[in-house]
């Protein structure tokens, strides 16, 4: 089916387009060369955190599993790859009947990861596996860069709430997984519908410097939004001068005012003056908003001022400076020629980009103040104090998604990991993964 | 229509929920206010470039039509809206009807433009014009950033064609839009599927490292490959040995291989070595593609190397370091109380953040040499020996899309349009921009 029906700016019609040409390539030479069918372990893993990022956080796996659930070659998609012959007919027969059959554990979704922390494992035949190299680290790249600022800026704010607002400033699809994602990195609400109509996320919103700019005066623009929306609603008081809209905002709605929204100028300074100026006129509940180019800096500089809600867009729907993880998905094992155990495989040039080989599992070590203290990854048998410390949980098994749970359980899952770090994790300065990754060798029961 | 069955990983019904709140809220405040039917201007331009970039390039004007064209509000959508009590009864009953039915003018996709550029101009009611500010900008800041970069790899790259392969580097479905932008803003291929299903821009792609570690030697997944795509496939020779790869492919595909790819290394270093190697083998027409981590500096370092074509990812679907425009949607000039003229508005507030009010025409000076010379905005009339050099087209009138055109066109507008630019837009490094912004003052004839 194709929807471009729906009017959406990107239509396509199945998550099987979101693959990368040469995927479908190697399939093609190895089902001709009889190895596709050869049983694989490909892990999405990443060499290093962002530049000065003491931990990551994985985002977006609900939404893979959607993606992996839903990756079928239909009617128009074959016709597609037939017109462009990309692939060859009998590969075209095989994608016809493709359905991923195989299993995926992961880290669930909010935890937190380090470099080399084994993300996601995929494992089933080459070909099954190969296909979901690009769906999967769209997803899981985008979100979890998005998380992590989330992460960052929520440690920041403390208790106070923020809210997601960046939908302009991104792709308007990615806008509504980066809500998610912020969500789950600890955001309390978003102004984008789509994120509330899709993931059920609480939207908020009230008025822009047009609505002001649209009537005679701020005195009829104030009072036709306190007429519409009641006074719980937030004014927006820097069109013209902020003193004067504040006295003109409380006169209309009586210190019952909801909110005030500054959206230029000092923060910190117009903060103040706004709180004590609120005060003097018996609106000391009225609170303050705050939302001009904020990133987590910003944020923590204002802890000390009298703001109640931070609302961020661009810094958070880029990242803060790091606007895609550096996931890669790498063939680790897979079956030796005579259908025998897995092997070990990984790339070895001298040129970099090296990996480890292998299928993995990872736990995470507790110090004696019951904060981790190393991600421990390894091959082979789980030591024996490791096993209830795993990080993997499964995912899909035989091709059936077994892990569905509610955004709710990824937010306080992350708020919960989180917690557990060392206190050095939520330092805003620059600085090393908080906790080291050790290599377990096998057997060595460390 | 719900189109959650096509297991897309962001289902949303229709373009119209890519909005934020405060839009509908600002629409239900002003219908009840009686204003919301006042004529309006809304200008979408940027206060500024991208520090030290030297011209940016509007994209995305072709998906804003498909957009705007199809932002609609379905049972789904009003069923959502009244459930969440965002709009009161009679703005749903307003929404249900929605169509915009105004005229949007502006710069043709592929065209530079400058600080204060309109890039954009949306008249209408205020009502229908202030719900498609979080779309358009979606569009246009995601689209605009990523043709900018590719702008400037390709002006690096020369003659030599560019692949787009960044999707896994960012969301699944803003990777389609990057591949179309990076294609407005000069590359020739890309290696995603959706982009070529989508707008049929030419596809590419062989094989990932994981291809040669499935099979028992390299040898072994080279025969492969070439069995399966022939002897002009590129061949992934960096997996073990370089050089001893190089020696096997030739063997193995004779030197009618088409080319071998790189990823990993010295490029510049390996390029040479390998260019040597490849000619002393008699494969003096293999190529050689490079593909790690490649933004426009390390293109423009490699342009002496003997390198034929060079695959981008992460950077270029990140903005090189921009992931986004900054530009935003402002109300510029609004009926008078008594329906009579327009009258220029525009926030005045201390704090920065101003804006020029004003229906706003712009045109390209050109100096003697026949390069551009200033950016010239102005209200008004425009000036006589100006008139046959402006910028803006009518895209949309009264509500029908009059602008559309192929992709290609974009592209050639691009490419002619940067050729139309002093010289030094295409040097690399930082600087302002590279032609002044003037504002003609009414009826100055400047």
């Amino acid at each position: 089916m194709n929807t471009a029906d729906l009017g959406l700016p990107v239509d396509v019609p199945s998550t099987a387009l979101f693959t990368d040409q040469y995927e479908l390539t190697m399939l093609r030479a190895a089902l001709k060369a009889g190895t596709a069918g050869r049983r694989s372990v490909f892990e999405v893993f990443t060499r290093r955190l962002p530049d000065g990022r003491r931990y990551g956080v994985v985002a977006g796996t609900g939404r893979v599993l959607d993606a992996v659930e839903n990756f079928r070659f239909d009617a128009d998609v074959l016709r597609f790859l037939r017109e462009k012959d990309i692939v060859d007919e009998p590969t075209l027969d095989w994608l016809a009947g493709y359905r991923f059959g195989g299993d995926i554990w992961g880290y669930p979704e909010g935890e937190v990861y380090f470099p080399g922390s084994p993300i996601m494992r995929v494992e089933g035949t080459f070909g099954e596996c190969v296909l979901l190299e690009t769906v999967i680290l769209s997803i899981l790249n985008h979100d979890s860069a998005i998380a992590a600022a989330a992460s960052r800026m929520s440690s920041a704010a403390g208790d106070r709430p923020l809210i997601e607002m960046g939908a302009r400033r991104t792709h308007e699809l990615a806008a509504v997984a980066a809500a998610r994602s912020a969500y789950v990195g600890g955001f309390a609400t978003t102004s984008d519908l789509a994120a509330g109509f899709r993931y059920n996320i609480p939207t908020v919103g009230t008025s822009a410097h047009a609505f002001t700019l649209l009537h005679d005066s701020e005195r009829d623009a104030f009072r036709a939004q306190v007429d519409s929306l009641g006074r719980g609603t937030t004014l927006l008081v820097d069109t013209y001068d902020v003193a004067e809209a504040v006295r003109t905002a409380v006169e209309i709605a009586g210190p019952e005012l909801g909110a005030v929204r500054i959206d230029s100028g000092d923060l910190l300074l117009v903060a103040h003056r706004v709180r004590q100026q609120l005060d003097e006129l018996g609106a000391t509940e009225t609170k303050i908003v705050v939302t001009s180019d904020l990133d987590e800096y910003a944020i923590a500089s204002l802890a000390a001022a009298p703001v109640d809600a931070y609302g961020v867009g661009t810094q958070l729907v880029t990242g803060s400076g790091h606007p895609t993880a550096s996931m890669v998905y790498k063939l680790v094992a897979r079956e030796s020629t005579d259908g025998g155990p897995l092997v070990p495989v990984a790339k070895k040039s001298s040129g970099g980009k090296t990996s480890v080989g292998g299928r993995k599992w990872a736990a995470r070590r507790t110090g004696a103040d019951g904060h981790a203290e190393a991600e421990v990854i390894g091959t082979g048998a789980v030591p024996a104090d490791l096993t209830g410390r795993q990080l993997l949980v499964e995912l899909v098994r035989g091709g059936e998604v077994v892990a569905r749970e509610p955004l709710d359980a990824a937010r306080d899952r992350h708020a919960a990991a989180r917690a557990g770090l060392p206190l050095s994790a939520t330092q805003l300065s620059r600085g090393e993964p908080v906790i080291p990754t050790e290599y377990a060798t096998e057997g060595s029961g460390n």
